[in-house]
């Protein structure tokens, strides 16, 4: 505890990042308070700002300054093509991988454990997307977790209702990964996933 | 990069704080803008009031949000004891070791090469405290480098020169500490200030 309530009270605040534990948070505080006053400043503004004008594309469901986000309104993309993530930072990841289509965030993933269903992650508002006769391959791109492999086959279920394609992202070796280290669930999805060469 | 130039904005403000990387600086603002709008708010919050309010206190240089911090106002500390250290953070870490007199915060350290001299270290206010008369015992505690060693050789020297008792914390094995792991220096020190048991 610092001797200063204004300097526990950031350390505390500082506590809501992810992965800044008790001991960083105090060394943090203390280097903005030291050496970065106008850091700090600068750090309260971009949170105020981000907070309270980024909200969700009211298509997709990415974050968006606008009512609708700058890939859906994008004129260079595939719009037959839609990729179906569960949260933002995915939406991120699939764009550092070349992918130019268009995309669909969950914002979570099926948990009936966690009283997450079908309405929580805006299944109408991909019905709705996928109703306007664009799209004619839908990219399912949820984790290889248990939740998101069930996530990916209930959106798969309804893109084929549809009648249009759904697929999944492979499952296999990551590139650079040695056998010897892989777990053997993954390596045998690698084995039956096998192509010709 | 988001797609977001406010996203964007964030992201790079959480730079500023040591230890975030890039990557890490992405996780923080999506988590943020997913799931702790209020956590953003009150992190903004604390971090303006911190840097507004807190300052050095006037006597030891320690943080403080009056004008003299309330170590130096309490009734309940040694007063003829006076721990010198190099940081606010350093006063964290004295204080969680059951020290009960007072401290002066050089908020640095002698370093020629980086252009730091005496005048940066608040010499002249040290100077001032130990006129006060109180005063019976100088513990240097700034750090074991070398610029911490250099450091507390010149506070020492004025501290002499006030007839003042200078001491310096003991080097050695830390608590819990093996021999076989600790550098050679370490324990050459720890063998040279070996005590009758």
């Amino acid at each position: 505890m610092a001797d200063s309530p204004l300097i526990n009270q950031l350390i505390d605040a500082l506590r809501c990042l992810p992965g800044i534990g008790p001991k960083s948070a105090q060394r943090i505080a203390y280097h903005l308070l030291q050496r970065d006053n106008e850091g700090a400043r600068r750090l309260a503004r971009a949170l105020n700002e981000a907070v309270d004008k980024v909200r969700h594309c009211e298509r997709c469901r990415a974050f968006s300054e606008g009512p609708v986000c700058r890939l859906c309104l994008s004129t260079k993309r595939d719009r037959s093509l839609l990729c179906v993530v569960e949260s933002p930072t995915d939406v991120q990841a699939v764009e550092e991988a070349d992918y130019s289509g268009l995309y669909f965030v969950l914002m979570g993933r099926l948990s009936p454990l966690d009283g997450i269903g079908p309405d929580d992650l805006g299944i109408d508002k991909l019905a709705a997307l996928l109703d306007e006769g664009n799209i004619k391959e839908v990219i399912l791109a949820t984790n290889l977790t248990v939740e998101g492999e069930a996530t990916a086959h209930y959106v798969g279920e309804l893109v084929h209702a549809k009648g249009i394609r759904a697929t999944r992202i492979a499952h296999g070796v990551p590139l650079g990964g040695e056998l010897e280290y892989i777990d053997s669930g993954t390596l045998s999805q690698a084995i039956m996933g096998r192509r010709e060469i």
